[in-house]
């Protein structure tokens, strides 16, 4: 199961990509989420960790300034992400150049496995909302 | 060497491939293309061919409904794009869903090796063009 | 939900990829499979459809002769692959070449998504048996 | 213009991804290759630097620990693969798993664009005699 949302960023590509490319840093989406860095790791290193709102454990699994794409997993989550609704959950951010007008496509897909318990739907709406905020800090 | 060319289409991926699939049909760009057919293969075969404007001789090497990406190779061209110059020429057109407002990404790269001769640049010009009249096609 | 399974065949990746690239052929593993081709497309026609052991029916979604990458989708399955239990099921047949000794790796991975019902488990099992079949037929 | 280098090496792709992932260390070959860290950066931090016999300045530019690829570029070089011979040289490692017998694919690509002086061929040669250390390093 999975989530697909994506935005056009009226700012070039490597502004886009430099603000996202950071995972210690969601300032981008400040109205929707918190993020504390955990670890001695940096944003840019693999392995680096962070919570966001308090709940979600994530760990920077891939990150690649050349293809633009973030990959990062939550190792442990609350409520409607926790263990027994949802494994192996891996979100990707992707940042596609747009020629025409120099502007920018972010791609944020999700995937995770169900677990045993009722199926929890991290919903679009979420994704959507950061991308939005993404957006109009750009503006 | 290459073009990354890519231009916001307004109307929904499901639309904009259903036009792009069909390596036998470039009415989307008739301004710029005239596409003849050859060979006894249908436009969603793989190893479908193609002449362009009379002188680029195109086969058709990967389709993908799921991914929504077309791959082709250029066989023979004549002048800029003759063996002399070119070699190796793989095209691919992806389109790629926005949903924050249902239309979409149309990306269009190309990559080729230069040759002995002096070395030619198919230019990014072509491709936005065509581009710009798909993106027209949909107004 | 998905499998990975990979075996090395002792062929050059451009044999065992023609072995493999035809949708209508499953001869290379014809100890474990029947595949019955129906409808008017060839096997190398996206959108192409057959029928595995009477139950699986399944639609080419994509074809890559340079990336040597085949996707399929199961459309109707039965048993613990029917709509009951198992959704948007899509299979990835991939050669890879082993430039050492010419030789070449194939790689088929599964994904799809369980139902309401009963998670069913298509297991690595059946996957490595056909592979394993492949691999004998090179010998 | 690119080389593609393949072999298999006899161990499970979670020992082999882990000798091949820190950017600064490439004991694995190390009849071949001195590897010196410089800068601040850590081998698994994107951004990272090294210079390979001296003369090769090298650049992490990705890495992802859940699809195995590292991919890096070549900054400064002399000789053939010099600025004016060879440019936007990028290369990529990847590791694959092969399930019939728990061990791995690695695959070497490699890639750059001739500039105007002749042309620079970074053979094939190279990039094998590194990865048979490697294969070797596991035996």
């Amino acid at each position: 199961m999975g989530c697909f949302n994506s935005v056009v960023v009226d700012a070039p590509v490597n502004r886009v990509w430099g603000a996202l490319r950071n995972f210690h840093d969601m300032s981008w989406a400040a109205d929707e989420v918190e993020c504390e860095p955990v670890g001695a790791y940096a944003g840019n290193q693999i392995g680096a960790k962070r919570i966001i709102n308090g709940t979600f454990y994530e760990t920077l699994v891939g990150l690649d300034d050349q293809a633009r794409i973030m990959r990062y997993r939550i190792d442990v989550g609350t409520d409607s992400a926790s263990k027994d609704n949802v494994q192996e959950f891996v979100g990707e951010i992707r940042a596609v150049p747009i020629t025409e007008d120099n502007t920018t496509l972010v791609v944020w897909t999700t995937s995770w496995e169900p677990s045993t318990g009722a199926v929890a739907e991290p919903g679009d709406a979420v994704y959507q909302a950061m991308l939005s905020e993404l957006q109009r800090s750009f503006d």
